[in-house]
């Protein structure tokens, strides 16, 4: 089976959900030289505790760093530790994981349902994408192959369906998650127009939704469970290339209209 | 010609560019009742003057008022204000146009970029549209008529081309607006979302291109000027039906993909 073979690997929002299972699957990969920077925002916290235990299952491939995508000190902070492990190698995958969901429809969601929706899922990720920029374009030109792929230099962003205009009708008719879908299709416009700059760099950029998922997010009602999902997103990733450069898909690797 | 017949409307940055030109043609309609709220941040101030002295010829049509889509206390109070004026017909049209926009890409823009054209472009399109609803149902209800159109109850948000994924391409690679352009996909889902919550109460809502205009924000080399733009605009919402809810749509009445 096709495996995600990028050497250097950062997942935001790794402590739990879909970024820790993310974690769980690659480190199942062997692949030399592999580290994983699993980026969760309070390391120490018994919330973390799983991932922690993972960490000490594989010392040298996990790396616990703290990095909380709404702080832009703590993403400074954590590009500057992590710089000096990429070495000349640079970050050949970033995934834009962590996000939050505040539910409400259009009147009875706040100015700070807004924004802190806003903040975390669309800036977050801008900032955490910003700031890790100068080693994926390490990785790139280290790289000395031509084209896209997620093992050369790659960032996917963790989209969601409901971010698309064409598609969220029916599932905002069951649940109304105003903030959450704004900030996600602000992701998404994100998306493209950061492929754009990206392209002469071989870059790759694109979003990916990882289904409806039994996390804390979504629910003990979601269709699959982590493990599908991840296992779908790593499939998608690992033959993702310069053709789908830009491009919003889903975890069977279905292309979804914006 | 078909013509807004509108009775009550609210224009928001109605001092210059678009938001004034459209207050000058809704105001050479004839049509007994109508009141205009062209609303401006700072209806004193030298930028306001052409306002003022066309709300001078036209005394009991023009209501100039102050409102800072940004500052939530504003609109509220010229909710307050305006809700007395008018009365059992309620708001027929609100017409979100105030907007401005930041230039830059995915590296260039910074934080204080994105929040400020967000708090802008969306969220003050949001407040707005909350804080005038109470209006707009008024109207919907007051109207008698099935179906939708701008003449009963309508929320009109000036989009932009830009805000489509699908079409941003070609314009991203001349004109960087990164925050700009992630602030208006924000928009166009909250106005996909906001016409799936006000379906069942027959408020109309949909966003508008204006074309590429001669504005301060559209500058020189733009293709049209305010006056092809507004009339175009006005034609189209002076033929929106139910059909046309949650569209996105240009000034020629052109469908456009999200
Ligand atoms: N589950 C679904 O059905 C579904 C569907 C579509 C898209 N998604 C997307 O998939 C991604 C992962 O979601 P999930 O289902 O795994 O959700 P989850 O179980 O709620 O986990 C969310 C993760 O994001 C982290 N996070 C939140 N705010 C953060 C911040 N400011 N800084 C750093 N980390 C932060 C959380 O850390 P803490 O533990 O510190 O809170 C947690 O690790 C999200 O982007 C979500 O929008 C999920
Ligand atoms: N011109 C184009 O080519 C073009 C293309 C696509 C879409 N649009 C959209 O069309 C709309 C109007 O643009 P325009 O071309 O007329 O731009 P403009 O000439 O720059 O005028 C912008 C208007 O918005 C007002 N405004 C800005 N921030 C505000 C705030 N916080 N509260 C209240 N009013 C505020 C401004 O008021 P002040 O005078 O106080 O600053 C001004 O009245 C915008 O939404 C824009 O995004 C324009």
């Amino acid at each position: 089976m096709a495996a995600v073979k990028a050497c250097n690997i950062l997942i935001t929002g790794a402590n739990r959900g879909l970024g820790l299972e993310m974690v769980r699957q690659l480190v199942e990969v062997p692949c030399s030289n592999r580290q994983i920077f699993a980026c969760c925002r309070d390391p120490d916290s018994p919330k973390s505790n799983d991932l922690r235990e993972l960490a000490k299952k594989h010392p040298g491939v996990i790396k616990n760093i703290q990095l909380d995508v709404t702080d832009e000190k703590s993403v400074k902070e954590a590009a500057k530790n992590v710089g000096p492990l990429l070495g000349k190698a640079g970050l050949n995958l970033l995934v834009n994981n962590a996000g939050m969901a505040i539910l409400g429809d259009s009147q009875t969601s706040t100015t700070e349902d807004m924004l802190t929706t806003f903040n975390t899922n669309a800036i977050g990720s801008f900032i955490v994408t910003k700031e890790f920029m100068p080693y994926l374009r390490t990785a790139a030109k280290a790289s000395g192959t031509p084209g896209m792929s997620c093992n050369k230099a790659a960032i996917i962003n963790v989209s969601t369906i409901v971010a698309s205009m064409a598609c969220v009708h029916e599932i905002y008719t069951m649940i109304q998650a105003f903030p959450y879908n704004v900030s996600k299709a602000a992701l998404n416009m994100m998306t493209v127009l950061t492929a754009i700059d990206c392209k002469p760099e071989e870059i790759l950029v694109m979003a990916l939704h990882p289904g409806w998922v039994k996390t804390d997010m979504g629910g003990d009602q979601a269709q699959i469970d982590v493990q599908e999902s991840v296992g779908g997103m790593l499939r998608v990733m690992s033959g993702l290339t310069e053709k789908q450069h830009g491009a919003y898909m889903d975890y069977t690797g279905k292309t979804l209209p914006w």
